[in-house]
């Protein structure tokens, strides 16, 4: 299976409506603070890896991972080890993890406004610092056939499929400083 | 509070019945697996910390933590800075661990089997590698009288309080090396 995903930058004033029309459902809003740590000897944008915590919260619950993704291990798919665990509490992980000679290097918090639409998690994410965004995303064993699903949905929905950004909200982030 | 704590090597054989003439109640048996590790850059042994995850498991639950332990900031109360947090996953965290410099330094295996005995806990532990001990510990304002209670304890049973070791399990499984 591949995660085939596009994301514009686009203001969200009247696309919830517009998402209405093509009858993607709301199923929840989540706010990620995510923290990116690097250790006194190694910088991870430079290995191409990333050590994050993510406090999450919903209406219903909070909650805290600790993720680590490893360098890309095929370009084309962009593929990547992705390992995560729940932790119990976010700020002794943090205080754990500063402890043993990571620091914090970069935060990403957003809140991510998810719909359902056929095949499709519409996602529109307000990053701080940032802006506004939008991400269309699904799952398949074929990446041509869905990419070109996700790019009719943008188009159903007034948007232009090739301002496309492939860069993550960290990496804009970084490239913002 | 200090944690007072005696601590004997022992075999356990007839030890049972001598805890139940003087009243000690079974309150449960634990297995924990802890995994010490270091970190590429940093001997945690020479900078008299530990990264450790322990594995516990009792009848009826398995849970896993991460445990950081700061150097002594009073020698006297053996006091350290100890930051603890539950994980879901621990072959994950262990993975995360390894993924980012750190490597398994030693493990600590131990059944304990836990007793009740008026403010006393005593613990009949099998350490795996250097076989069968007992503790008895407890909390208190003044170390003293906790300290003299606990040697009276280990003489109605029998023992030898000046046999008390002060090394931890870590440390008698580095020396035997």
């Amino acid at each position: 299976m591949y995660e085939v995903e596009l994301k514009l930058r686009v203001e969200h004033q009247d696309l919830r409506e517009r998402l209405a029309t093509i009858d993607a459902k709301p199923v929840g809003t989540v706010t990620q603070v995510d923290t990116y740590y690097n250790h006194l000897t190694r910088n991870f944008a430079e290995t191409d890896e990333a050590l994050r915590i993510r406090r999450e919260t919903t209406d219903s619950e909070k909650k805290a991972k600790l993720t680590y993704k490893g360098p890309l291990v095929d370009a084309d798919s962009k593929t990547r080890e992705e390992l995560e665990t729940s932790v119990g509490d976010e700020e002794i992980m943090a205080a754990i993890l500063e402890s043993v000679g990571f620091d914090p290097a970069a935060t990403v918090e957003k809140t991510r406004e998810r719909f359902r639409c056929g095949e499709y998690t519409v996602t529109l994410d307000s990053v701080t610092g940032l802006g506004e965004f939008i991400e269309v995303e699904t799952e398949a064993e074929k990446i041509d056939p869905a990419r070109e699903g996700a790019v009719e949905l943008l188009e159903r929905l007034d948007l232009d499929p090739d301002q496309g950004i492939r860069r993550s909200y960290l990496g804009l982030l970084l490239d913002a400083e």
